[in-house]
C-alpha cells in the first residue's frame, strides 16, 4: 500500500481516513457492480482550494494517483480509482455564494448539490436549467466533470453551457481561473470548455460561477402514448424540428412503463410514451396546442396535455425508473447502462435497433431517455451467472453504442467515458482525436496524477 | 525571402501566388493601419482538405509559418502574418453541403460566407442564428476561428454554440474530426470548443457541421431613446434580466447616432438609443408590450416599438456605423477599435467609464454594441500625426480594456486576440492561464507553424 502519511502534515486528522468503510464507499459509484469495486488507499476531504492544491502538488511529487470524488452518482466509474492512491472527496467544499441577480449568476463550490443551487436562487426568481435527473444528489463538481445534462437540456442546453468561470487546481498544485463572467469571450483558448467534461483528468474544479435563467411564470406538462415505438420517437423528433417551445421531451418505452407501474402501482398506459413539459412567461397554452397538432400527426393512442394533465407529476416515472428496472426481474441485473446520443433525425433508427436487438437476443432492454436531444438510455438485463447471457449482453451493448457512433453520434451524451466506455473512444474520435486528447493530457498532467485509467483506451 | 518553391509540387500554378497585389491583400485585415501591413511570402489557395494537409505538413517540415486567411474581415490582425511565410487562403473551399432538415444541420466548407449559409437553409424554413454583423462578407472559417457572435447572440448564443462537428487539419498534416453531430456529448475532451476561437493557431478547420434553428414566424423591431447613457444601458440590462424574449438589444450612443445621421442623412434621435428585435412563432406582440413596460421604467424620451416601427430598418445604423465613424472627423482615425464584454450587471459601469475617459482626454469615443450581452464596441478617434494624442489614445484604450477585465469580463467578446490584444492576456488569464494555453499550443503544434505571433503575449 502506498505511503500516504505525508497527508497528515497537510490536513487535520478528521480530513484523512484509511478506514475500510470510507475506502469502500469511495471505491464504487452507482454503476459499479460489487466485483468491480476498486477502493483508494486513502480518502481526504479538503476544505479549501489551498488544501486541494497542497494535496495535488504533494501527490504529483510522489507519483501517487488522485481521483476526485463527490456524490458518487456517476455510472461509468468516473470517480472510482483504478490504481488506489488518494480519493479526493470534495463534499466538504459546499459553500453556496451570494446570488448576483443583476448578472444572473451564482458562485458555488464543487461539493454543492444541484438542488441546493436551485434553492438558493429560487428566491430571486431564478433557476439553474440544466440540472440532471439526479440533481437532488449529484454535485456541481460532478456535473461539470461529466458535462451533465437533464430533461430541460432540449430547451436550455447542457451544464457546460451554464458554466461561466471556474477555478481549477492543476496536477502540480497551480491554480487556474478559466472562462470569464461575461456572457461571451473570444480571448485565447477556451480552457473552461476543455475542463468541463474532462472527468477530473486535467484538473480539479474548486469554484464555479454558474449562469442562471429567469424562472418561467407558466409551466404545463403532459404525455402522449403511441401504438408503436417508431411513432413515439418520430413524434419526439418532430416536436423539436417543428420548433415547439418545449422544455422536456422524455421517452419511456412500453417495457419501462410496465416496470414503473409494477414498482409504484401507477397506471401509466403501457405503450411507448412521451412525457412533455412547456415553460414560458406567457403563451404557454398556445404552445401546448401547437404541440398537440404535431403529436396528432403521429396517431397517438392517448394524449393528456396542458389543463388535462394538471395535477399529474410527469416525472414520477423517470424518477422511479432506475429502481423499477432493478426490481422487475429478480434474477437479472443491468450489466450495461447505456447513454448514447445521435443527431435527431437518426433517433428513431437507433431506438428501433435497440428493440430489434432485444428481440434477436431475447434480452430485455428497457429504453428511455431525453428524446428531444436524441439521447437514449437503456439497460441490458441478463442473469449475471449465465455466462453466455453475459457475453450476449456485451455484444448487444457494443452494437448499440457502435450504431450510435456510426449514425454520427456519440458514445455518451451525458455520463462521460469513465472506465466503462474507453473501448469506444477510437471508434468515435479516431486515432488523431484520441492522440490529440492524449497530448493535452500529457501537457497538463505529465505525471499522470489525475484520475488515471479513465477516458483513454 | 523563404524558399517556397516546394509548393509547386503540391498545388497547381493557379493556386500559388507571389505577386505583390496578392501578398499585399493578405498582409492586412479590416483593422490594419497601412503602416502595420505585413504580407506573407506566398499565398496559396487549397481546394481540398488533402491539399491543406499537404501544405501544412510540408511547411512544418521546413519551419515555415502558415497563417490561415479568408475574407480578411477581422480587426485584430488575426489573419495577418507576423513572420511572412504562407498565407493559406481558404476562400476556394466554399462548398455548401446538403441541408439535413431532420437534424437541423448543414455541412459547409470554411470559405463559405455567412450569407450563403442563410440562403441555403432559408428554403427549409431554417436559419443560422449567430451570424455576426459582418455576416454578408465574413466566412464560416473566420467566424469559427474567432468564436464570432452577432446581434442575435443575446437570444441564441455564439457561433461556437452552433458548431457541431468540425474537420481540422493539424500542423503536421494529420486530420482531426472534433465534436459530434449529436446535440450533446460527454465523450472525451471537448476538442471542438478548444479549436473554436483558437484563431488558426492550433489547426485549420476544413469542414464544419452547423446546427440551425427554425426561422421564427413573427419578427418585430423597435428602438428606444433615453436622456442619459446610464438610462439606456440600465434599460438594456433590465430587458435581459427581466426575461424579455428579445432577439437583439443593440446600443448606439448619442455620438454614434449623430455620425450615422450625418453619413446617411437619417433622422435618428441623437441620444443614447437601444435598437431591439423580437422573434417568435407566436405571442411576439405580448413580448413587445412586456418590453415596453420594462423600458418605460427607465424614462425613455422616444419609443418606437412593434407596429409603430413597422417598415423601419433598425439595423441600418449598425450597418453604416463603421463607415460613418470613419467619415465623421476627416482628421482623425480610429487607432483602437474596442470589443470588451463584461457581466451584464457591470455593463453600465463600463460604458460610463468610456464616456468619462472621452471627457477627461478630449478624445471622441463613439460607443455602441451588443448591450444585451454586455459587449461594448468603441473607436478611439485621434489625429494620427499628433504624437501626444496617439499616446493618449493608447492610454485610454488600455484603461477601458483593463476596466472590463477588472469587472470580471474579457478583453474581447467576439473579435479575438489576434496580435492587437496580446498585451491583455496576462491580466485576463493570469500566468497559469497563459502557461496552460501555451502548453496546449506546444503539444499540438510543437514547431509553431500555425499563425505565429498571435494570442500569446
Amino acid at each position: 500500500m502506498t505511503d500516504t502519511s505525508f497527508l497528515g502534515a497537510l490536513l487535520s486528522a478528521d480530513q484523512v481516513s484509511t478506514t475500510t468503510a470510507d475506502r469502500d464507499h469511495h471505491g464504487r459509484d452507482w454503476g459499479t457492480p460489487p466485483e468491480e469495486a476498486s477502493p483508494p488507499d486513502v480518502v481526504v476531504w479538503p476544505e479549501s482550494t489551498a488544501e486541494v492544491a497542497d494535496v495535488l502538488a504533494a501527490a504529483t511529487e510522489r507519483g501517487i494517483p488522485v481521483t476526485p470524488f463527490a456524490a458518487g452518482t456517476g455510472i461509468e466509474g468516473n470517480a472510482v480509482p483504478t490504481r488506489g492512491g488518494i480519493s479526493l472527496d470534495l463534499t466538504r467544499m459546499d459553500a453556496v455564494g451570494e446570488v448576483r441577480p443583476a448578472d444572473r449568476q451564482i458562485d458555488v463550490e464543487p461539493g454543492v448539490v444541484g438542488a441546493a443551487v436551485d434553492e438558493a436562487v429560487a428566491a430571486h426568481g431564478l433557476f439553474f436549467p440544466p440540472l440532471p435527473t439526479s440533481g437532488d444528489m449529484a454535485t456541481v463538481g460532478g456535473m461539470i466533470a461529466t458535462n451533465a445534462s437533464g430533461k430541460r437540456t432540449v430547451k436550455y442546453g447542457k451544464v457546460g453551457d451554464w458554466v461561466r468561470e471556474i477555478e481549477v487546481v492543476l496536477a502540480d498544485g497551480s491554480v487556474l481561473t478559466a472562462g470569464t463572467r461575461a456572457a461571451k469571450s473570444s480571448s485565447g483558448y477556451d480552457l473552461r470548455s476543455l475542463i468541463v467534461g474532462s472527468e477530473g483528468t486535467l484538473g480539479v474544479v474548486t469554484r464555479a460561477t454558474l449562469a442562471l435563467a429567469g424562472r418561467p411564470e407558466q409551466t404545463r406538462v403532459g404525455r402522449a402514448t403511441f401504438s408503436t415505438l417508431a411513432d413515439a420517437t418520430d413524434a419526439a423528433a418532430d416536436v423539436v424540428v417543428s420548433g415547439v417551445d418545449v422544455s422536456a421531451v422524455e421517452l419511456v418505452d412500453a417495457l419501462s412503463a410496465r416496470m414503473v407501474n409494477d414498482y409504484v402501482g401507477s397506471d401509466l398506459p403501457e405503450g411507448p410514451t412521451l412525457f412533455l413539459e412547456f415553460q414560458a412567461d406567457h403563451g404557454v397554452d398556445e404552445e401546448v396546442e401547437f404541440c398537440r397538432r404535431v403529436l396528432d400527426a403521429h396517431d397517438p393512442t392517448a394524449v393528456l396535455l396542458g389543463s388535462e394533465a394538471a395535477g399529474t407529476d410527469p416525472w414520477e416515472p423517470r424518477r422511479e425508473l432506475a429502481d423499477a428496472v432493478r426490481a422487475y426481474y429478480p434474477d437479472r441485473r443491468s450489466l450495461h447502462a447505456g447513454d448514447v446520443a445521435v443527431p435527431l433525425g437518426s433517433f428513431s433508427t437507433l431506438v428501433e435497433r435497440i428493440h430489434e436487438l432485444s428481440e434477436e437476443y431475447g434480452i430485455p432492454l428497457p429504453t428511455f431517455g431525453h428524446a428531444g436531444d436524441g439521447n437514449v438510455h437503456f439497460d441490458v438485463l441478463v442473469d449475471p451467472t449465465d455466462e453466455s447471457a453475459v457475453e450476449d449482453a456485451a455484444a448487444v451493448y457494443e452494437e448499440i453504442v457502435t450504431t450510435g457512433i456510426d449514425l454520427g453520434g456519440t458514445a455518451t451524451g451525458e455520463h462521460g467515458i469513465g472506465r466503462g466506455k474507453r473501448e469506444f473512444m477510437l471508434a468515435e474520435h479516431g486515432e488523431t482525436g484520441v492522440e490529440t486528447m492524449r497530448a493535452i493530457k500529457t501537457a497538463l498532467d505529465p505525471s499522470g496524477t489525475l484520475n488515471p485509467g479513465k477516458i483513454f483506451p
